[in-house]
């Protein structure tokens, strides 16, 4: 039996995931807000303290929990290194605290005090024996003027002096421990706040018929940085499978020639680990990797654990895939479909020890190359206690390494693969087109305990996924997309090349995957038709640069529009300081008209008072006034608004000449 | 490192009272349902199995989950035993559901299936390793056929004969245990349906004047049973502290012949383990306790854990009572509040140990004296790891004892002290009277987690509680909250004499305690008066006996009706054959008439049907037509009607004479 004494509950600990099994997630510099219920039996008071401390460090720190309402209690800290964060809580029946409390009522009463006063003494002279002479002797003043009952003494007990020492050297009898160690993943800002740009580089020659290499992306860098990305995604860039490679629009024969899917990984050439020929060798791969920093991008590997039929792996670890009856190895099904060019490893293999090492040692191999940034490819088709080991190994090495899942599944697992490690997520945004399907869409991103582990990333399109919506709105709808990716969450990405040239083919009519994809050949992008394009994602990106509310969801707040074909929302920052409303158009066809109703108690306006809102994107000022205000959009020239608030215009008093 | 090839994920388990570290409450015969999210990685197909047993068994009894949607699973097992039943989930890859499902699609497309038809043996015959001989030929003889790719062998994969022995001796490869065990705590029928009448055996006396004892109670038990009650509730009847006595009225000065307050217990006669004299002896008392019990009633105790001044164990225990400075006990307080008449146990005693067991014992010696139902005084004042460790050993060898939760605290506090143990709770019920306050309470106590833990009894007064609903109502008041407690939830009960007789005089104005209450006094009740309620009690509980309905809570629905001062909600059966629909009108002054709302689809009555809705109360039948039906309801004849709706009216074709 534990000492029955300890007679504080400490339970509803938020955040918590799945009862602490999965740590939460926070970048460098954020705050970590806790609540928790805490109470005790009967009507003593009680302290509770919020405890963390990184796991490099020996020492908890600690900060006081406030008392909201409801037996509910909140405190924060803030995570300033990259790694692991433990936090936990204690709380205990507080006798000062209790004490001061029952004194105070009983003064106000007008009852003789004498014997309350005596336990007073008891429990500042307790706490007095913890402290260092010099607090100690104040406090036993006050304990003495008690004993004496001098004149006024009962007063000095609410002094703000005493309150802080006794506060500062409480004895915390019976103390209870919350059961649960939590913790919080901290990962570099970028985590948090990233703007992806996807291409092929084997696309990125300037003369068309050649193949492009990574020194054609190197030339590229200066243009990607200047529209505002941070990072440069690029799809495999291992050698390519030739059994079953596939030829132009996903065919099932290649000609001579054809190029293949970079998907298909491994041949002659290589595997995970190398580099296919036409693109440049490893040296080159790290000349633009470093290169890419030097413009503040961050270079992101794609990561894709399957391997093509001529895969190295495939002869010296046949044991990591399935063997079917006949002899041959297991390729990728969904039946009835077949994917002969790909073996998928087999997670139930006998070997599973060391195919994880080998795995982890392909994430481990391009760090020491310099790559921190990585997309992994369906990771939802491999077992999901490989990757929270896989994730934990690497990021002990490079706490700054982050992981974005390119997970298009079904939404537990999708949260699963965030919980076990993955830094962020593709998301269902992709097809979410309409006010109330995005609105309760973010609300779970960003409104829920989700928010707490997975970070959304949005995409409009990727080289698998031409939406509808794309195909048929025409450069309205590219806009639109672009501008609600870049305003409702922290993280966004654009698969570049094709949706700066409004690529909007489908393979066939009802499908998603794009005509001529450059998964299966290679293309060539004249810059000169997706100039019009670049111009108004460079705007968008700079927008998001500028201002600190668009960095984060969490303030993500949806305004009613009495118009259902116009969505508004607004993000601020903690401190309010800086406040941006987003009103968009989502018909992509006509012009739309609605008044949009806007909080201006939580805005921090006063009703009566003009404000004036600043349309970051299109460059108009408006003066609004009061809840509701007037909104016109025309698709056609810009089919969203961003507007900056500003809160305090001048007025006539706020100009020298009205003195 | 666990085996990393487990890749079922189980999680999202319910019911699971905060992580699994407290029970869920159930009574012998009912079911628990349990649900949680399963999947694995990639497309293969899991199953899941709910596994549970008694305390006492050793080997696990396992029921299929069934798949509903979005990754939930859901299955379920009935309780049949007093005690604690524990229950956990295994899942795994299944194999052969994987390959026959793919199997299917595979021939729907007219593939070749020989080497798929050969993965299929090898799966077949390892199961059939498993079986004993009578199961194994069958299996076998399939995977034969398979092999030997004979015609119509494929088709055979789907018999039900097959998938049931496949079910049967599934190789359940990398199997995953959900990590924690759940707990269930299987208690008496009473626990979940219980009709209690309170009355002070002091003034159970025909005769004015003369101190009532356990002989008058026993004279009355039959007039009581026959009222419909299950549980006869006394106060303490332990002997009672002198010193500080409180007379009438709750004055601090008692005059000689003042009886005191039952709740200060102890005296030289004895303490928690005595009677008062004047009640009779303690085997007057086991017999009390045993015709009771011939009259179907279960007599419960008040246990108060708090001594009077002169109770035994202040002398024998000092050291369970907390010393002031001047050497004198620490009353009981909530200053400026003083009630010198009780002293609290210090439930942070150095002897404590000691004080936990003694206590304890109170407990286990009236079990043995027959005693199983405890209303607990005030367990909001004593420490939550006490009554967790208390009850517990209680219950071990009392499975059939339950415990009423006196608390009349903050929401939390009362949760805790159902989630450590106690069976069923008083509530707030007392002080809610509006139609939108019993809507957002019932739907909390009986739609969400809490209906898990914490059963709610309602009692509409109490010695302590003259609600002002009652001191201004009339008697349609008191027959308002008579059929709201008894109809909202299974467990209900009445101060019962004071009920009866209408009181509603309280000690003041504004306050909520009894002029004259009987916890200061002896009070004398004629029977004549008070016949014509305990008539329309007699009618309420007879109503609840017929209907299972009102014998549990969890399928309690809410109806709208188009008047605020109307309250309409149904309750039902698991299978829907007996269907109570409750109409009350909650303005104690005025006729109120709405339009009354119903599911009619949820209660399978075809929109076009006329059905019939019996007044159990009031003997009217009415028949209703569609969704929206008319009530008007006279609080001064009855203010209202608990209806049987019987679904299906005869038609002409049901008679004979039609033919």
């Amino acid at each position: 039996m534990d000492d029955g004494r300890s007679r504080v509950v400490i339970e509803g600990v938020s955040p918590e995931i799945d009862g602490g099994r999965f740590p939460i997630k926070r970048t460098v510099g954020e705050r970590v807000v806790v609540e928790a219920d805490a109470y005790t039996d009967g009507h003593d008071a009680i302290s509770l303290v919020l405890l963390y401390r990184h796991d490099g460090e020996e020492t908890w720190s600690e900060t006081p929990m406030t008392p909201l309402v409801n037996d509910r209690w909140r405190g924060e800290f803030q995570v300033y290194e990259l790694g692991r964060v433990c936090y936990t809580l204690v709380g205990w029946v507080d006798r000062f605290k209790t004490w001061t409390r029952d004194l105070r009522k009983r003064l106000d009463a007008g009852q003789d005090v004498q014997v309350d006063l005596l336990i007073g003494v008891q429990i500042i002279e307790e706490s007095a024996t913890r402290a260092p002479e010099i607090d100690a002797r104040p406090m036993l003043a006050v304990a003495s003027a008690l004993r004496d009952n001098e004149q006024g003494a009962a007063e000095r007990v609410f002094s703000p002096e005493l309150t802080w020492l006794m506060d500062r050297y409480a004895v915390r009898h019976f103390e209870i421990r919350y059961d649960r160690e939590l913790r919080v993943t901290v990962d570099p800002a970028i985590a948090r706040f990233s703007t992806w740009y996807e291409l092929f580089p084997r696309s990125a020659s300037p003369e068309f018929g050649r193949h492009g290499t990574f020194r054609d992306v190197v030339a590229q860098l200066p243009e990607i940085a200047a529209m505002g990305f941070d990072v440069l995604y690029l799809p495999p860039i291992h050698p390519i499978g030739r059994s079953f490679r596939k030829g132009p629009n996903n065919t099932t024969t290649a000609e001579p020639g054809d190029p293949g899917s970079p998907w298909a990984i491994g041949a002659e050439e290589g595997g995970h680990k190398d580099t296919l020929p036409e693109l440049g060798t490893l040296d080159d791969f790290s000349s633009l990797v470093s290169s890419a920093r030097e413009h503040g991008l961050e270079l992101a590997m794609d990561i894709a654990f399957q391997a093509a039929p001529d895969h190295p792996y495939v002869k010296e670890h046949r044991t990591w895939f399935r063997e079917r009856p006949d002899g041959t190895i297991q390729y990728a099904e969904n039946p009835p479909k077949k994917y002969q060019d790909i073996y998928p490893f087999d997670f139930e293999s006998d070997d599973w020890r060391a195919m994880w090492d080998e795995l982890k040692d392909v994430f481990i191999f391009w760090c020491q190359r310099g790559v921190r940034v990585f997309r992994v490819d369906n990771p939802h088709t491999k077992a999901f206690p490989f990757w929270e080991w896989c994730i934990a190994e690497v990021k002990s090495e490079y706490p700054d390494a982050i992981f974005l899942s390119e997970a298009f599944t079904r939404p537990k697992v999708m949260y699963r693969l965030a919980k076990v490690g993955f830094t962020q997520s593709y998301t269902y945004f992709t097809w979410r087109n309409t006010s109330s399907e995005l609105r309760e869409y973010l609300t779970e991103l960003t409104q829920t305990e989700v928010a707490e582990y997975f970070r959304p990333n949005f995409w409009p399109n990727t080289p698998d996924i031409l939406p509808e919506y794309l195909q048929f709105g025409g450069r309205p709808a590219f806009l639109t997309r672009l501008i609600l990716a870049a305003t409702l969450t922290a993280n966004y990405g654009i698969y570049g090349s094709v949706y700066e040239a409004l690529e909007a083919t489908p393979l066939a009519p009802g499908r998603e995957e794009y005509w001529e994809s450059e998964k299966y050949e290679i293309r060539h992008w004249p810059l000169e038709p997706r100039q019009r394009m670049r111009e108004v994602i460079t705007i968008v990106n700079r927008i998001r640069r500028d201002n600190p509310a668009l960095q984060s969801n969490e303030s993500l707040t949806f305004h009613n529009v009495d118009n259902d074909q116009i969505i508004a929302y607004s993000k601020t920052t903690d401190d309010g300081a800086n406040l941006i409303l987003t009103v968009v158009n989502l018909d992509p066809h006509h012009v739309q008209s609605g008044w949009v109703e806007l909080p201006l108690d939580a805005f921090g306006i006063e009703p009566s008072q003009s404000f004036q809102v600043h349309d970051l994107l299109g460059g108009g000022r408006y003066m609004w006034n009061g809840t509701h205000n007037y909104v016109e959009i025309d698709p056609h020239a810009m089919p969203g608004q961003i507007f900056q608030i500003r809160r305090h215009m001048k007025r006539e008093h706020d100009f020298d000449y009205f003195m």
